[in-house]
């Protein structure tokens, strides 16, 4: 289920129940706007690609499973109730054995393959 | 526990963690930023005075507890694993019965009162 308006913005947001009507991985899903930021869920599974933003910082919570965050140096293991801050211009790679499903906050506009482009693009602006 | 510097970027953060190291209730604390934005996680409990920002909207992501967010013709109950947004503007009230731990986020530079001011104007840029 994808709609392309914010459902009803006077009701609280269950992240998880959103994170899970969500029928595939690597396809983020709007859940709500704080001025011109937006709040995606995601379920990530296996390894996505190599991307940066050079424009800006990308955060991530963990909702469910373990994120991992691969660095160009290092990786890191985001667990459930942990939040991670990629800083702008950082190349980075997301991950997850299994499933972990996830709450992004990026400005609008940000696309998931950063400037990569390719067939891993997600569409955006799609409400769940 | 207050540092007026960054503990470790690299490191994820757990949220529960932080909110259990404050001290006493109505003290956000920073823990992470995302650009121009702050991560801030407070402990609620009890109410707290009535108030506005004109100039930014304002997100709550309950961590343990009920928030409830009191509006001048409505209140919203929001329990942990949920978000809600407050539009700029619109006059709120936070509370709780007994204590919610919650994270805020929200641009520099807002303060928890708005423009009310009063003695209940947290310290901004304090981290833990």
């Amino acid at each position: 289920m994808s709609i392309s308006q914010s459902p009803d913005a006077s009701a609280p947001v269950n992240l998880m129940q959103k994170a899970t009507l969500i029928d595939q991985p690597w396809s983020p899903r709007m859940v709500a706007e704080m001025n011109d930021y937006q709040f995606k869920v995601v379920r990530i599974e296996g390894e996505f690609i190599w991307h940066s933003h050079p424009e800006t910082d990308e955060a991530f919570l963990v909702l469910e499973g373990t994120l991992r965050i691969d660095l160009l140096d290092s990786c890191v293991h985001v667990q459930a109730g942990e939040l991670y801050v990629v800083p702008r211009g950082i190349a980075h790679r997301t991950a997850a054995k299994g499933e972990a499903k996830v709450m992004m906050i990026e400005p609008r506009g940000v696309l998931n393959t950063g400037h990569e482009g390719g067939e891993r693009t997600a569409e955006n602006d799609l409400w769940i």
